[in-house]
């Protein structure tokens, strides 16, 4: 079954996924003589850096999320399917879809990264990961079904399991999710739950080489390791997480712990699509590109973002998975297109590294730029500055701005409403069959 | 198991559901010589007259709905349990729930009233209904999810379905939901689906009786049914309907409706917990309380709200199951527990009517005082200023203005991300065993 789309005399281009690189593209292509689908598997855009939020309460997930119908709701000849890529057939140029098969003239694969468990079925079986809405509002349920949980048990190493959370990896991910959890703990679990002894609520952050946030300086991993100290959480360093059975944690070292929620953020791969060529496909499931964004061996086929592998003298394993490669490279990819359709010389991609930054909390955040790197409450207004201006829509930035200024004067987070339950199970019926 | 709440010498009041009755009575419980252990099955309290806003997209579920433990928070000697009621044991003063048994000395059932299909089965399992958060998120979804397979379908009448919704029953909730139906095709769907005809999208209000709002007065019901048609909605009197096999609604005429989506909003009944005295039941599963709320033929068991059937002069039937009574009773029911507990005298119950009103949309409201009627733009600035100011907490009251003022100024509504679906399923595909 074909996917409806109206025909055109103009080349169709496809884009897979509407994430910070496919917008972006997308964006240059609106007025542009070409016609556009953008296939996504939700419809909406999220705004991955601040997920975090949403796990811990502060922010709903509406105000992280964009319509990606509304962002192309103007531009003549775009078309949005809501659908998951299963395979590409490069040979007759179609995307397999789980809505029908679609035909392309140009490709351009920006379906980003999934977590990476290194293989590990037990803890993929049994952790959290925190890449999309859906899976950071089961994070959130699953917090609070933990207390409320906790509340029934008798026995103290069970409820102290209940009020144990270990985040894997000590990148920006694990640490903003361990300085918002603690601010949880002080700001709503503690009166919340007055009949528990939040006292016994630990926050472990795990990682598994000598640094915390070991992509930014050595100045940005001390200040955050400290400012976590300060706000309770326990950081491990030099720690690799063997095993987690959904009960106990084991590592490389004599510790473990005894937790009922462990959320892996200590690795990301590439989420390549079955069809490509083997050789184009890096290690880390990346896909390799030339210095135009376009998929070695192939003339029309591109991809970019988190799971485009750019190699350069630089990068050698690719640009860093993040937004700021991925909107550099949808943009330019953007001009690249109509030229090569006008059959003109595409332009080389140079990204221009504009430094990065993770908050940690309340007046605590760190900041690398090129030339100069800071911390403390300027680091933490630039953070909520260029995180507020980056959101897409005039409302969902009011609304996030309204919530974080009643956040900090009433040192509250209301997204504590158990919607969506997660998992309500015995703690000490874990078993290591359960999905 | 029981349920662990630290022993106090207090008498222990156990109260059954944290709708407008059971937050009532709370809030009058807070600083008196009493133990309270609140049960809900959810961990918020919901602000139902709003929930058709959140099924179509105008606000978010988070904005009408508030954390139970909040409200609490500050109250002596309050518990929270999450957990479902299943049964109570009057002789050994227990509630037995899936979270363990609770002793109570006295015990209020505030649980509030369930759809009623009247006994369909097959009605039952292919509607919709509209009383919980998780319920009008799944509305919001399919409606989504309809639009989304319609651009799919090849055959007109099969993709004419997927655009008919039907209500069921015009009352104030299939009314509101109707308008905002309609504004929904107005200000969304119509942008959003640009490949789709949206003039075949058909709302559909079908009423069992000659009038819509038929608790309301003959002004309301024909004012509200003028901006409805105005709107585009088919109001459909004196047609009852038989039979909705998932595919075909048939009715008590010669109509037929071929729709993907009904939404039941046609009956309500009492959510009885098992365990009272059969004669203390009615026929629609509400429990008969004398004028003190007292459950007929115990004296230390009350019922408040929706639940609760207080046969008067005035309500031979007990009073409409609606915020208002829930609110007064509620309280009225907070003082006269005290008094028991000291040996006074209860006060009776007398129901202080306010009025009622609905709205239909942008400017369009009807309102009903006791000595005074009314319609149009005023009405619907009533309308606003009452809900506004009836919601808990100042946040939710500014991010709900914020959201009315963004939507009413841009024509728009932003809660279209499909974050839980529904069903994905192809309508000829429908069979009456699917649930």
């Amino acid at each position: 079954m074909n996917i409806n789309i109206p025909s055109s005399p103009l080349p169709r281009i496809v884009i897979i996924g509407g994430g910070f690189a496919g917008i972006s593209l997308a964006k240059k292509l609106k007025d542009k003589k070409v016609q556009v689908v953008l296939i996504d598997k939700h419809n909406y855009h999220t705004f991955q850096p601040l997920l975090y939020q949403v796990a811990t309460g502060g922010l709903e997930a509406g105000s992280i999320a964009y319509p990606i119908r509304k962002i192309i709701q103007e531009f003549p000849d775009f078309y949005f399917r809501l659908g998951r890529v299963n395979e590409i057939d490069t040979q007759n140029q179609y995307v397999k879809t789980d809505i029908g098969e679609l035909h392309y003239d140009y490709l351009v694969l920006a379906n980003g990264s999934k977590t990476n468990y290194f293989g590990n079925k037990e803890i993929e079986r049994n952790s959290m990961s925190m890449k999309t809405i859906p899976q950071s509002l089961n994070i959130r349920s699953l917090i609070l079904e933990n207390f409320e949980q906790a509340l029934l048990v008798d026995d103290e190493t069970e409820r102290n399991a209940y009020m144990n959370f270990c985040l894997v990896g000590g990148g920006p991910t694990g640490v903003e999710l361990a300085g918002a959890l603690a601010e949880m703990k002080n700001a709503i679990l503690q009166k919340d739950y007055p009949d528990l002894n939040i006292d016994n609520m630990q926050i472990n952050l795990i990682q598994g080489d000598g640094r915390i946030l070991n992509g930014m300086s050595q100045n940005a991993s001390d200040e955050a390791e400290k400012f976590l100290t300060k706000l309770g959480v326990k950081v491990h360093k030099n720690v690799r997480v063997m095993n987690y059975d959904g009960r106990t944690i084991t590592t490389n070292s004599n510790l473990t712990f005894d937790s009922a929620t462990v959320i892996w953020t200590a690795g990301v791969q590439g989420a390549a699509i079955p069809g490509l060529k083997s050789e184009s496909i890096t290690k880390s499931h990346r896909i390799r590109v030339n210095e135009y964004n376009q998929v070695m061996g192939y003339d029309n086929v591109f991809a970019v973002g988190d799971i485009a592998s750019m190699e350069t003298q630089s990068f050698p394993q690719g640009h860093p998975m993040m937004a700021q490669p991925a909107i550099q490279q949808g943009a330019l990819l953007g001009e690249n297109l109509i030229k090569k359709i006008k059959g003109q010389k595409m332009k080389t991609f140079q990204y221009n590294d504009k430094g990065s930054m993770a908050t940690i909390g309340r007046n605590k955040a760190v900041v690398d730029l090129p030339h100069y790197k800071f911390s403390g409450v300027f680091a933490w207004f630039v953070w909520m500055f260029v995180h507020l201006f980056s959101l897409i829509g005039f409302k969902n930035k009011a609304v996030v701005f309204l919530n974080w200024v009643y956040n900090y004067i009433r040192f509250d987070r209301e997204g504590r409403l158990i919607i969506r339950p997660y998992k309500k199970k015995s703690f000490t019926a874990f078993t290591t069959d359960e999905v």
